[in-house]
């Protein structure tokens, strides 16, 4: 079964569009011809092997935009010529008990739809039925690439741990920041954005951010002593993490999706003061994906993308690698 | 108002009886002449003024049983004659968020019970009414004083984040640990100890513990990853944080009540992938520690205790700094 991807030979090798080679689809399998992928900073990880899991030669792209063009025999609840999206994941055991009680992204099994497996730069891509999301109608179907990852990743925590009286810190406006801030506004939280450049200040606020402080202004973080119910961390670089864990209000929770490399050191007192709990999680559930793009269309959220034509990847990887997405970058399929 | 009282000249310095005075009380403020009062390890640290927030004379003690023997015009819910306990605090605003959430030991304004204030090793104790809580029908009067501060430390990240399906472990068997197995055991949850003295591994299971693990056997250790949907860390020693964060199950919590001083070095992969957290917290509030003492009395938990007289005051510090307490100490007022 020849089809046509966007390929790298080896780690940070240039894309090349070649024919690549699987075997027929799987019985729990779907098809999806590639509309549109987004371009995850996982994706340039992933391409530098940065996390020792990648596997060559390598089709990257995990927030796909497409339609189902074939079904599995066993495959449930999808049709053919149906609009869906694929996320991080494509595919997990589904009978584990984190996959039979919701949480199918947390199985030990589950399968990372760039790593061992082919990914959505390319002219089609498979998932499980299961990790096969459909999209909701009202969905901005160009942008919604991003969400089926880094919007995920940030609305998870949000769903989980905030409620419409929260008041919420984004540390980051970036790919998955100005998400993050756009759905904690949409969710009803008063929302402090935190970022290190000044110029992205009156971005953040028509992002829905009612606050803007500078990471790096030591004496602005103090003064938010005790003030946040939830800390959403999106980036990967070591922060002042005292000042972060102090800003934290009684009963409050720094959640860290950002892959920081790092140890946290994390002071009990604190802590123990507050009865506060530094958390992290991966992407979402295939709930949490649909819950999420359902959210999304009704609040009118979509991220804030920049196109190029997948013929372009190159230059796409370039630009994000030189932090220059403002603020995620979208492949359009052109086969 | 001249009283009794078991009186710390400066840091470390032995008790000596004395006469202490104090105004007249506060209208809001209970009286209660102590029966009992445990000995608890942050009475060692206060005493030592480890944490540099001790006043001199000190007068210690925060694990109070007694009876009410005076109160303030203001005072509710209270009649002379209960009997009743006071706990690491004695006092909090009343008005502020957390107050009034009903999270009154987060209080910003929250009144130790032996700091800045006269404590329980002595004649007689006060606090405010809402800090001083009636004990139930049915407890072991005699040993429940730990269960004011020991025992709500340990009880409230129970009743908070475990159910009786959680698979909970406790780390370290002593004053804290060993309340701890009894109260998830009673809780229903399959309870693991982990202590680095193998003679405590039989004592573990008579509390309830069903599995006991060397806190230092690593490849133990390491053998029950992603198993524990609580783990309450009781210890206030370096542990091998990497191993235990492993060790918790998807959704999992590490929460911390022992006063660990270096910070813990959280890698945020390892808690990624379990959608995990690190939290910690402090004693607990009003109504927790009477859901507490409820809980303690309708399955007949009370500490393991060693009595001596409170005159043997010295005696008694000199054991509990010795580690040598089986496994909290209480002292039966003998004025």
């Amino acid at each position: 079964m020849d089809y046509q991807a966007w390929v790298a030979a080896e780690p940070g090798a240039p894309f090349q569009k070649q024919s690549m080679n699987r075997p027929s689809l799987g019985l729990e399998e779907v098809e999806v011809e590639v509309e549109h992928c987004g371009v995850c900073h996982s994706d340039l990880s992933m391409w530098q092997n940065e996390w020792g899991i990648a596997a060559y030669p390598a089709v990257l792209g995990h927030e796909v935009v497409g339609r189902v063009t074939a079904l599995g025999a066993h495959a449930k609840a999808l049709a053919v010529g149906q609009r869906v999206g694929i996320g991080w994941n494509s595919g997990s055991c589904m009978h584990c008990r984190p996959c039979m009680s919701g949480d199918q992204h947390l199985c030990n099994e589950a399968q990372p739809t760039i790593a061992g497996h082919f990914g959505g730069f390319a002219k089609s891509v498979r998932a499980h039925w299961a990790w096969t999301i459909p999209l909701p109608e009202g969905l901005n179907i160009a942008d919604a690439g991003p969400l089926l990852c880094g919007g995920i990743t940030v609305f998870n925590p949000i769903a989980k741990f905030a409620t419409p009286m929260s008041r919420v810190g984004v540390i980051g406006i970036g790919g998955l920041g100005h998400m993050a801030v756009k759905f904690a506004s949409a969710y009803g939280c008063d929302v402090t954005a935190f970022t290190s450049r000044e110029s992205k200040f009156d971005e953040a606020r028509g992002f829905g951010a009612q606050h803007v402080v500078a990471t790096r202004d030591s004496q602005a973080v103090h003064k938010l002593e005790k003030s946040f119910d939830l800390l959403i961390v999106t980036v990967n670089v070591p922060l002042d993490w005292d000042a972060l864990i102090a800003s934290l209000a009684p009963n409050g929770r720094m959640h860290v999706v950002g892959a920081v490399l790092d140890p946290i050191p994390v002071s009990v007192f604190p802590l123990i003061m507050r009865q506060a709990s530094v958390g992290a999680s991966p992407t979402g559930s295939p709930v949490g994906m649909a819950d999420m793009l359902q959210f999304a269309a009704r609040h009118d959220i979509a991220p804030q993308a920049e196109h190029f034509p997948m013929s372009k990847i190159n230059e796409a990887f370039e630009h994000v690698a030189a932090g220059n997405a403002r603020y995620r970058v979208v492949l359009d399929a052109d086969f």
